[in-house]
């Protein structure tokens, strides 16, 4: 293939860098859910760790270079994943650490990026507004900027999880795709060391903006978002992610709400896990194309737990 | 320490039989639970795997022993955990499995062990009556009776557990305490590897069989047993695994049921884990005593999450 702007010798180094408890997450077929979806599934579980979501492997990765020397303070914009997982990383290696995030996040994803001793600082807007607010900031104090997805780090921390799969025997890889870190990451390892295996990004119908611009090879953006997928609710894709999504994704799919909430329902039913709506995008790809999974066996990567316990509650017994 | 049953060396070994999908299981600092318990609290995450607890481990290390030659066919009683651990790994190594239960089982136990598929016979008792009724199968038909608990490959192979904890730094460790394989298991590698750590077994106040036996230090039995802990709930306790868990335990704790249900209420709300009310007895002996815990750093494995979700969304919206 032609080449991303990652690198599998690095994806490998990053493994030695990354704290062990965000490594070798769980892998395992879920029987109850094949027996729901018509299809082989394996759950790789990323939410078993201090942070509760992927984001942990790829500010190991940030925070370890800088701990080497580099600027102590850090400023990140985040849908509060990215944040939580900043935070965690960053007060281990006694760096300065402000997250910015909308205050329309999920109350659970602020109070612990909060509880993690970081600055949170809320903009009255979306995720890309927050993008801007932090950016500001970095301008203005001098300090080292974390772009999720742009920071080739967090790309290839996110990849780690791919050399954890790339042993298995499985057809597909359900990704979901927000600001493309993890799809770019998973996908370089994937289609580098198993080509044959599918890589398809999920993302939702009400935030597709990277969605649309990977079948149009050039970005396109939105005017605004609207999914209960808050981790993936980005309206204005990075042109270098997005040239490197278009290296190791085989499909970008668009699903509905509906079905993104029957996903989070089934993983809790039928696997006991509770996720954030992000991470059932896959699942609500099964969802809204049975036949293309039927006989298969898929991979979902389950990313993140973060989720308001109430809004949980009433989408499980919806 | 005086000789177990087990041996450290076989555990090692056991390591090598088991299907990699059951071990290593996430071992994690759950910052919001410390806040919520005042300790220190680490989570040992067993319910990550195909079948949904930690009896995998054991069965494993059964079946793998009977593939090498031995009888075809096998039979035990179950409270519902380690049935489907066998039918899941006697599915795997073309072995035919009997699994008696109480019909009074959850739902979801009985449904899983159906599903995977293993002959169910149901008996209109519990778990002790279970063990009877297998027994008595085992003579008539002259197939190999699981024990578990008195097995030892069902105490080795839940020690492969304490083998992934010795190399953490903690003070103490919370084991679920049923017919005693997970206890005298982990209690037994805890003591051989790193004895300064307290191994605390924890019972329900409504199935006091085991632990009343350790404190005086012979059997004793109990007419009936009385809590939602449905996988701990034995009224018998085995001479041998009473005379290991003498040597292994440091103490036998007993919890109210109020205390297990604010457990698994706990475990969901700032864990994010779905449990089986066994699984949050660690969590309710914290509850119960906080000053014994208070700044100390304690290990609780969290052992399974087959649990009906009706009962659980009782016991989390209570």
């Amino acid at each position: 293939m032609q080449e991303t702007r990652l690198d599998t010798a690095r994806i490998r180094a990053a493994r030695r860098v990354i704290d062990p408890v965000f490594l070798d997450s769980p892998l395992y077929r879920c029987e109850a859910l094949e027996a729901a979806l018509g299809c082989g599934v394996s759950i790789k579980l990323e939410t078993a760790n201090p942070v509760r979501s992927f984001k942990g492997r790829g500010t190991e990765v940030v925070t370890s270079l800088l701990a080497d020397g580099g600027p102590r303070a850090v400023v990140c914009a985040s849908a509060g994943n990215l944040g939580q997982a900043l935070a965690w990383s960053g007060r281990g290696r006694g760096l300065d650490v402000t997250v910015v995030a909308s205050r329309f996040a999920p109350a659970a994803k602020l109070d612990r990026i909060r509880a993690l001793d970081a600055r949170l600082e809320l903009v009255d807007g979306d995720f890309d507004m927050a993008r801007e607010r932090a950016a500001a900031i970095a301008r203005r104090d001098g300090v080292r900027l974390v772009e999720d997805s742009l920071d080739v780090e967090t790309c290839e921390g996110a990849a780690t999880i791919g050399l954890e799969l790339v042993d298995a025997s499985f057809d597909a890889v359900l990704i979901a795709l927000g600001g493309g870190a993890m799809a770019t990451g998973v996908g370089h390892v994937v289609k580098a060391l198993v080509p044959g295996v599918e890589v398809i990004c999920v993302q939702p119908l009400g935030a597709p903006a990277m969605t649309r611009s990977w079948r149009r090879r050039r970005v396109v953006t939105t005017a605004s978002t609207d999914t209960v997928a808050d981790g993936v609710a980005g309206r204005r894709p990075i042109p270098a992610v997005l040239d490197d999504l278009l290296l190791v994704a085989d499909d970008a799919v668009l699903v509905r709400e509906a079905s993104i909430i029957a996903g989070v329902r089934l993983l809790f039913e039928h696997a006991g896990l509770v996720v954030e709506p992000s991470a059932a995008l896959g699942v609500a790809a099964i969802l809204e194309d049975r036949e293309r999974f039927a006989g298969r066996h898929v991979v979902t990567i389950v990313c993140g737990g973060n989720v308001d316990l109430d809004a949980h509650r009433g989408w499980v017994t919806g």
